[in-house]
């Protein structure tokens, strides 16, 4: 999905793609796939790539230390991405995962198509969703520290990663 | 180019490249054309783009207050960029500008094809040329300060920006 989205990437990169599913067993459902580009002490650049109809989890980048927080920018490079964040309620597009209402609160609907973006505060809460073409979008960042996002379903209790 | 290297970008971006001559009204010869993707207090994602045959000069990104200095990941888009940083002398494939061999002082060569990249650390002096093809690459960076930074060429007063 990565090289059919137009983004050249080496054997090695394709090879550390790690599948995220958050400890939740439910990959297909809610979970994320994700190619580190770059991960220094400063800044992290990600692909990250959703399957047909899968959501991101509802959470967020807290402060560490003298960090605020990671800040993020999400641009999107192929399919349709539904994001969710604070805000008033205009969710309309999207669907919640089942029996999952609790734990997806941020309900402001941001529909993104392939060249839009969206900054995301340190802090701020966001889940997101694609549909049937699946989507394959960037993340930029300062420097990540997922073993430390706030997630709201109590369920994922810390980030489970299985190398493909 | 960039559309070409098989980046989505809106209208309005592209609308916003900046043509950048480093003041030297040479810009054939040495300059790069600039498109921002991100630019917050915290991290900057540009797209460069090499004309066939040009040059951007060596330079290198200082220290400011409490930062210490530009971090810079440079990725490789399209076509083949030589790249020039602080080693020892293995130049072969590259060239000089016309009577400018005194502000390219960096002479350890590192070729990069598309899906190549290369990270600068704060203060590291750089400069890197395209060929017939010109070349498209992304720069995942630190807070950017182009302003501020340093270059060899004492020609070079300051960053002169035309909007196209």
């Amino acid at each position: 999905m990565i090289r059919k989205a137009g983004i050249t990437i080496t054997d090695t990169e394709a090879q550390s793609i790690e599948v995220v599913d958050f400890g939740l067993s439910n990959l297909e459902k809610e979970g994320v796939q994700v190619l580190t580009l770059v991960q220094t002490e400063r800044i992290s650049i990600k692909v990250l790539v959703l399957f047909p109809n899968q959501t991101e989890p509802e959470h967020w980048h807290p402060p560490v230390g003298d960090d605020p927080g990671k800040e993020e920018t999400v641009r999107i490079i192929a399919g349709t991405v539904y994001f969710y964040i604070p805000g008033e309620d205009t969710f309309q597009a999207g669907f919640i995962v089942e029996g999952k209402g609790d734990f997806y609160t941020m309900r402001k609907e941001v529909v993104m198509k392939p060249a839009d973006q969206i900054t995301l505060a340190p802090g701020e809460k966001h889940w997101f969703q694609a549909r049937e073409e699946g989507a394959v979008m960037y993340s930029f960042s300062t420097i990540a520290r997922d073993a430390l996002d706030g997630f709201t379903d109590p369920d994922i209790k810390r980030v489970t990663k299985i190398i493909d």
